[in-house]
């Protein structure tokens, strides 16, 4: 028992090892020694959980898919198929850039022309936000002449933009400037009866943040 | 001066070669023989021009900048600081991506963890967006209550994205997601008096695009 769990903790740091040199480095620079060296192990041990970098690689990947989902099924479960829905999902989603290792690290691989993986992160993405837009749209959720598709598509694009630049400037991943975004398209996207009651600032419970900055959109609006 | 001749069309060619190979395979993968080889040049006409790999990724950087310098000074000179600027900024450096192997190879190399270069492609598109977009409020061309600093950040987010999802789906590029993005932004982004008389699809003259299928925003807002 203690041995399968020191192997679990082994497994668990060369993964957040692996995320982070790989989105420093890039897959191809990244040498499996910095990997073995950064998580604070043997490279026997390295070979013993992986035998090869692209198995690290699509650990790192395989990790980011299932926060994405951890992130899009949460949000989904709580506010069903709605523009809120989404609004959470990307404040979240680009929390997770900032502060998981294994999140940015698998985008940065997503993005990594000298690695070619199976999984794809930012397909899973478009499809839960077209599937959920979908639904809002039959929820008469939308605005008359804004379709689910266009609205998706611009949704998909600001936040690949987004997690893209935030590689270099964190600002662009900041609740800030997400909350800024979905201030702008919300009053575009958003059926009027709906938008005094959605917060662009995300309805995601968050420790330390005071519900009051939470709803900028409404004090906006309502000026 | 035949010589001379000779020597940047060799030059020109190194350099399309370059922009390619970074593009496919990324920076640090990317090896001189394989560039001299694609441009149809010895290994020493290659050394002739470009001492190492570092001058080659900046000869592309810079050509790139130069195409986005290129589009924007075109668009600012035939509309001035108005948002049909920023429509058909771009639309053309899409354009130029989806065409343009220096464009698209400069961007790879902007977003190239392997690749550390001087010249930062983004940040060039990023700032003449938000002085087109200042002087454009100045002008009372934004819609009340929607600020300069806000738009320029969902623009240049969205156009980061479709840059990055282009890599791999060409359809991100093209003049129709782009139409369908303004069809979507420039409602809530335009004072209502200027609506009617932007063109989502640009403005710019295009050959082999009939004028009627420019006017799309035009149309479905009418309807």
């Amino acid at each position: 028992m203690v041995k399968q769990e020191r192997a679990a903790r082994t497994r668990h740091a060369l993964i957040q090892a692996a995320a982070a040199v790989f989105a420093e480095e890039g897959f191809v620079t990244a040498s499996l020694s910095t990997i073995s060296r950064r998580a604070g192990v043997s490279n026997g041990a390295l070979h013993f959980h992986f035998a090869n970098k692209s198995m690290l690689a699509e650990a790192v990947e395989a990790g980011a898919a299932k926060a994405v989902r951890d992130i899009t099924e949460a949000a989904s479960a709580r506010q069903g198929d709605s523009l809120q829905t989404v609004v959470d999902a990307t404040h979240e989603l680009m929390g997770a850039l900032a502060r998981d290792i294994v999140v940015r690290g698998g985008f940065e691989l997503a993005g990594d022309c000298g690695y070619r993986g199976e999984c794809s992160l930012r397909a899973q993405w478009q499809e839960w936000i077209e599937d959920t837009l979908r639904g809002a749209a039959r929820n008469g959720a939308l605005a008359e002449g804004v379709s689910w598709a266009d609205s998706a598509r611009v949704i998909v694009a600001a936040t690949a933009g987004f997690e893209v630049l935030g590689g270099d400037d964190a600002s662009w991943l900041s609740r800030q400037n997400v909350t800024r975004f979905w201030d702008v398209i919300l009053p575009r996207l958003a059926d009027r009866r709906n938008l005094a009651g959605l917060a662009s600032a995300g309805t995601w419970p968050q420790p330390g943040i005071p519900a009051q900055d939470r709803s900028s959109l409404r004090a906006s609006t309502e000026q």
